[in-house]
């Protein structure tokens, strides 16, 4: 039985096929996001073997052998530009997808569900020594990974990795960007926190009631636009968004001692719920109607939670809700609020961190994990490579203290090398899309001040959401903003929030 | 490249297939439960589409052209009795699946999904017209269905659909039961109804906090031995025990004025849900350890709501608990429990209906989509036999009442036909079973009463869960009771329980 009915075009065939994997995909993203937000404990072995068995199903139905073909007949075919762009993504993801055998596929994922779920109790405990074993076979598979894609795609196996998930990235061009960091954010850190020091703030006095909490949160997602029809608000360890986008999955946690958590956690994560609401309709279930990248994807959650949510305006009608929903408190004043979340206190967790020391743990990762893939360090030098750019970094001593140090991300253990550096390149993009928000919507402080932020999600949604995979990264960047990215839009962000007087 | 890995048997081939298919499925249950429990309205569409792909896939991947000769050729292989018997469930399920086209499978899925989706709006709107077109659409490609199943089976096109949940059963052995119940049935229930008249019964005064009824209820799981390691109990509109016998959901529905229609739905799918935890952990994926049939599987919800949550004895334990959670009430006596859930008042809606009156609605339906089934009726004519059977059987006026009628279940709509026998049928065989009990586990209406139930559960693992689908129906029964079913327990737990003095 062949594939491409007869008559129809081998793109059309190869469209089909991808919509088959979308429909199957579905499955696997709804079950992924049910295993962190609902799954019991002994469901997990039996919910590994299922999702990596459609892995490797996904695996072949992306890569049967007569797809070299089909590529190169489709390329010869009248399409539109936004078929020629869709094709390109097919042979661009087809590339990675060929690299790997089905097997690899498969006892990479198996690895690293093992690993993730031994971590879970390992973290807590402090058992780096324990860690190790699993994770050896972790990175071993990883390395095999890299190096096989690194072969399909004539780039180095990091690079090969990277390119996963920000396509086109490369560490030459990566090093330009980082090294400049390097040379101004220690003494940026120093100086914010040395400026804060006579700051009085005053802390929100707790306990706040998770219903009360919830209900705060999913009232911020509606003032940010987010579909209740088309997704859901829930709770995990470790909040991310998931789902599909017909119906996005995104989840929080709570802590009653402290609700900024869950407010700016949640608004961390409509943002991105809100790029993959916001993907073309007509185009669901082809690769051009994917999210562009990891970095563009980081850019808008990072949007909704540092540019749009930490802004003056915003918080004055943040405070608003909060009162409604939690009562009056002094701290809940804007300017307190203000404060609250700008201030900067070198520590040991990343997702703890604030916004000015945040890419210092990013550049730490980002060194350990690219010598990892490259074969230049072992599993078991990191805990000293990480102590020693924690000191150097940021001051701090982290010996002995595994659970706050190697051993606090979900990444590693899951293999998911390459992921990191799309946190900071989010935050540089995310600064450079409000300058642009900024030349196109008049008076934008005030309609921010006065709740009239539709403009801005209108913004995103046409230079970013509806955009979604039609362009390489680079050429999307100069078309909603006028230039490549340009860190200085992040480095004059910090300045002002953090310096100015 | 062949899927008999060189040196292995063809019965192991068959195995690792069921096994694919079981990793498979298990996405396919997790995301059936979420689109119940979870899914927002706009992901519908998304969903049953995905849904409908993976059925079309597991029904390729179980009937491959070379399983036939697969099938032969594991016969002459050296099997043990229970590969035997595993080898004779593929061929029972292959002989079904091989009847359909895949394009039949997905085309009635997708037409379920649609009319089961207007219907829910369709029923509170009392819109049979409405419903109809769908509805039309739906029987038409059931009726293709059991003629397909019946030309492959040899049997009429009704016992094929009836074969399909319960394998095996005919309406020629059907009749013999229905016809005799619906000789004492009638009369049964008006001599019930009399013999209560002058009954005392208070009603419990609420309203019954909802987060209240949920501990109660998972209370009541616990002692009932539902493992919460591997499973979960949720809300949907119509409960029901779904996800994988590794990690089992069960829903119920909450009513604040109304904690013993939340208990009682809860116990009756612990029944079901200890039936898949109970399943033989060493075989699962392979089809001799499903479940062995949906009257069996019914006689596991009815033994746990009917039987032992009925008893008297336990009546006593759960009035402690009632008390514990929701404060003490004279209506909580165990005696008034007893009352309350053995009122005999005939009504129209089915799960709705007492223990007396129950098997009338199943008689009802087994009489119309039989004869809707063999072409003898049209979807038009259901309203006018659907009154003639209620005034009959129930003496009940249903006309024009159509949401109360023939709109009231969810089973027509999604194409289930053959279903509804397996819920009297269950009926009969937990009452077989509690005798069985009897004879077995000496003191019974003791060990009830001090909340030693576990003998109980015992016996049932024994006799049902760990036998799954290791023997044809009727030597399960006759194993496990000592006779094939026998209507005769039923009646006679009926008799004791609402007409002995």
């Amino acid at each position: 039985m062949s594939l491409i009915p007869k008559g129809a075009s081998s793109y059309q065939a190869l469209a089909d096929r991808w919509l088959k994997a979308h429909h199957l995909g579905h499955l696997q993203s709804i079950a992924s996001w049910d295993r962190a937000a609902c799954m019991p404990s002994k469901g997990n072995e039996a919910r590994a073997a299922a999702m990596a068995e459609m892995s490797v199903l996904l695996h072949e139905l992306l890569t049967p052998q007569d797809m070299a073909e089909q590529l190169a007949a489709a390329s010869g075919e009248a399409l539109d530009e936004s078929q020629q762009a869709n094709l390109r993504e097919m042979r661009r993801h087809w590339l990675s997808l060929t690299a790997l055998e089905a097997k690899a596929v498969r006892d990479l994922q198996l690895a690293g569900a093992r690993c993730e779920h031994a971590w879970r109790s390992q973290r807590p405990a402090n058992d780096w020594q324990g860690f190790l074993p699993n994770f050896r076979e972790v990175l071993r598979l990883s390395r095999e990974k890299a190096h096989a894609l690194s072969q399909k795609l004539g780039i180095a196996p990091y690079d090969a990795l990277m390119d996963q998930f920000e396509p086109g990235l490369n560490s030459a061009a990566l090093d330009v960007v980082f090294n400049d960091l390097r040379s101004w954010l220690p003494q940026l850190i120093q100086e914010a926190a040395a400026k804060q020091k006579s700051d009085k703030v005053l802390k929100p006095t707790g306990p706040f009631p998770v219903e009360k909490q919830k209900q705060l949160c999913e009232a911020v997602m509606r003032l940010l636009g987010f579909d209740f029809e088309a997704g859901r608000l829930d709770v995990s360890a470790h909040p991310f968004c998931g789902g599909v986008p017909e119906d996005v999955r995104i989840t929080t946690r709570f802590n009653e001692a402290d609700f900024m958590g869950s407010m700016f956690g949640t608004i961390h994560e409509t943002g991105h719920a809100r790029y993959e609401q916001g993907r073309p309709k007509a185009w669901l279930g082809q690769p051009a109607s994917r999210a562009r990248s990891m970095a563009i994807h980081e850019s808008q959650s990072l949007f909704f939670e540092m540019q749009l949510g930490c802004h003056p305006g915003f918080l004055r009608r943040l405070a608003g809700m909060i009162a409604e929903h939690l009562g009056q408190q002094a701290a809940f004043e804007p300017d307190n609020l203000a404060m609250l979340l700008t201030r900067v206190k070198p520590g040991k967790i990343r997702v703890d961190a604030d916004e000015v020391s945040y890419p210092a743990h990013i550049l730490l990762r980002y060194d350990i994990e690219k010598q990892l893939i490259e074969g230049q360090i072992q599993a078991d030098d990191i805990p000293a490579l990480w102590d020693e750019a924690m000191m150097s970094l940021l001051g701090i001593d982290t010996q002995g203290d595994f659970q706050n140090g190697p051993l606090q991300d979900i990444h590693w253990p899951m293999g998911m090398f390459g992921y990191f550096p799309c946190y900071t390149l989010g935050a540089m993009y995310a600064a450079q899309w409000f300058e642009s928000v900024r030349q196109s919507v008049p008076d934008l402080d005030l309609l921010i001040a006065q709740g009239k932020i539709e403009p801005i999600f209108n913004w995103l949604g046409e230079h970013i959401w509806q955009q979604a995979s039609f362009w390489p990264t680079d050429d999307l960047t100069v078309q909603a903003s006028g230039q490549a990215l340009n860190p200085e839009f992040f480095q004059n962000h910090l300045r002002r929030r953090y310096l100015a007087a």
